[in-house]
């Protein structure tokens, strides 16, 4: 049954002020949210890009989150909000709410005697759980994933279909895992002997940190000694590779594809640009910012913006860019110089 | 039983000419397709790229596939073809038809009661379908797959072992997923509260059209809102990250490892190189091409080449690509002219 | 139960020599090892990395792993090796030694019938072996994995969870296997019908030689005629993508996320680094060096070190990228001449 909210009450919710020249726009129910083109009567709309300006006259929406400065046509219903993206966001949570776990256990699920599970955990069919492991309440874990030994899971927790978590690894509260995600991979060591690469036996753990999502089929390796640590409300989007022993600063989140080598530590804050790589060793201060395809090999100050491979401040990145174009130019006068 | 031709045969299933100087070359029977440099005195081989043509008198191949205008030796047994690469696929077809479905249902494997299956419908041991699914007739499902809530997938479609469907996405007819493709993880979408990443319920579908193929690993985000749309015959390598509400034009064709991030949208028959990257909310107009590793911030007009990061038109980029070798020779005159 | 040794006896495991001014040196009982900061007084250390040279002095380590003519304070006990990280390893390998296989078989294994398991392998939860596979002597599969058809496997070959083997491919002895890596996907190939792209059955194998170790989602695919062949010692990284029919060359080592197109040829004792990517028909002498990040687009001969996208000799790159900065630089000096 879906929810239904009042102007309003939506309003309220998310603290905003309605306004707009319809009748009784209090009392206009509305059913979910939508974007600006697709909404219709009965969903509210938000406008957070500028890019989607064009698209606003002409919404259906009963109603648009707006900032709280923003000019819009008068005949527009709107609820100005200091910032639309979030208002939207709680918003939607509250229209899709969680799912709740209820103890359900699929009868094909294997779980070890020795696994410890709260009442109330979730496991789908196919999911395969080893000794020794444990799982706090309110955790769902979802169809076919393998959770290894002595592996500790928080509470409220969300394992999306064929996500891994190796032997020994710990995941704090409301951690979230993407399809096939891998947690606790072998890190990538081996000493020459001289005729072989010999492997050196990966003995850490990865600890993910309460509030961590992780995309699907990103990989995180377990450190060669000691552990790997992604701290607390990191987001990982997907196909993103953490080598052994890296730790994540608070809060910092990287868009897809992007690659960290071994025993980088990167600080809280951080936002990076997909495909971007950062060299093992190197440590990166709290809130810097790389763009897509950054490539990072020595280490970085707090707070900077960086592109570019190798990476430079943002700002020179934008010149050499716009210059590099201009290399046949450059080349031509100074021949034309030269003669 | 391998199937057998005549050369006779094999150039009819083509519309080729047989020519070369052999006795009773009609009726040389033939077994088979193979690289110029492997094939056996049973078997057909084909030139389709110059690199190649060195190897082309060592052949022991019954006959090569050449193209119409081919000049070759004589004494070489050859059929004109227009176009040799795709008269090897189709003989390749002939040679290697794909296997049929036939019902089998492994006992191992968990289908809902509420998910409904065409007779003819093959499901490997370890499958899972979940509540209220469809599978048309024809589809085969591999080992271990897990398919969510209501999925809806076509006619002969074939998903290899360990692909995942989540829950509400779309699949046409003829769709093929390689082994770990995960079809609807969560879009990569947050807002920020002042004190950690909210996460937005991530509520729309990933919908792949008829004929569209998608890589071993590679991931497709469902919409936050609306659809994330693979048009029809559009093929995706292997490690392909497509974030929510994409939407990829009809043939198009991406190579490994690329990565297009959320809201974009892509013209039909495009082809990407490996690795290339496009930023979100970007359009990209109908038949471009990317080289590998292109990195593209800005919309981009229909039918152009382009390569570099940022990318730049194809011709430019080459130039470009030659003068950054001589950057220490420019920097050198200039210091010359300088003093 | 931990190992324990005496220094006496890790110096003479690892044929180092013992050096300190500490009373009964040679009889202080060690039971593992672990790095300069986070030794306990029971663990040895090592340093192998200059970076860390800070840190020696102040380890509680029992003993630190040194090159022989390195210069340390005289209070501190260290062992002198030839090469302290391969020591390292040694060590930790007589520390945390492999499983052992001892034939256990999970009920919920689905095994076909015709397939041929020496008696002692190991076969965890979830696993599934299709018809006429064969598995050496030795071998542990771990949770969940899918081996297809016709597959043989050799001895002492570890599986780790999810891990995938297409039908027909083949692996050697000692092969490593991580989570979700995906063996035997089919090649990227097409060709284009005039309306469509048409797919190419892809009929060759996957060969793993003996002592190669595949990362964590990487995916190797099959040949579309004859093989893909990684040779004996070759280590990948998680995340990599091998196209069809290419060749690596015994003991070559590459980082995450790579990707190698099709039909390539990769020499022995080549070193890629993260992100670096190789287009297709393409050969790639013995030993040759690639930096993260580099885009090759044509032969390189043997013994090379290159960087860059389109890769270039690695010392021009150092130049090219200092300059590259200075762009801005040159285009104002040209200006300024010219007026």
């Amino acid at each position: 049954m879906p929810k239904t909210l009042s102007l309003a009450e939506v309003a309220d919710l998310i603290n905003g002020q309605l306004d707009g020249q319809v009748e009784d726009i209090k009392h206009i129910q509305v059913t979910g949210i939508n974007t600006l083109n697709d909404s219709g009567k009965n969903e509210i709309s938000f406008l957070s890009n500028k890019r989607y300006l064009k698209d606003l006259t002409s919404s259906k929406a009963a109603a648009i989150l707006v900032a709280d400065n923003a000019k819009v046509d008068e005949h527009l219903c709107v609820i100005r909000v200091k910032d639309p993206y979030l208002s939207f966001a709680c918003l939607q949570r509250f229209f899709h709410p969680d799912l709740t776990a209820s103890g359900k256990r699929h009868a094909s699920a294997v779980i070890d005697d020795s696994a410890i599970l709260a009442d109330d955990v979730d496991v789908a069919a196919g999911v395969i759980i080893d000794a020794h492991s444990r799982i706090g309440k309110g955790t769902r874990v979802g169809a076919g994933c393998v959770i290894g030994e002595n592996v500790q899971i928080g509470t409220d927790c969300l394992l999306h279909p064929k996500s891994v978590i190796a032997d020994h690894c710990i995941l704090g509260n409301e951690v979230i895992l993407q399809s096939g995600a891998i947690i606790g991979s072998d890190g990538f060591g081996y000493a020459w002997s001289g005729t072989q690469h010999l492997k050196i036996p990966q003995v850490g753990r990865v600890i993910l940190e309460d509030d961590v999502e992780i995309g699907a089929n990103t990989c995180i390796d377990r450190g060669a000694i000691g552990d790997t640590v992604i701290e607390r409300g990191v987001k990982l989007d997907n196909q993103i590779q953490i080598a052994h022993n890296v730790r994540i600063g608070a809060y910092s989140i990287m868009a897809g594809q992007v690659g960290i080598a071994g025993s980088t530590q990167i600080g809280s804050g951080c936002q990076f640009g997909g495909q971007a790589a950062i060299a093992g060793h190197i440590n990166i201060g709290a809130g810097v910012k790389l763009a897509a395809k950054s490539g990072v090999m020595s280490d970085l100050e707090a707070g900077g913006i960086y592109a570019g491979s190798p990476a430079m401040p943002h700002r020179l990145w934008l010149k050499v860019s716009a210059l590099t174009t201009k290399l046949p130019e450059i080349w031509k006068a100074q021949r034309a110089t030269k003669n």
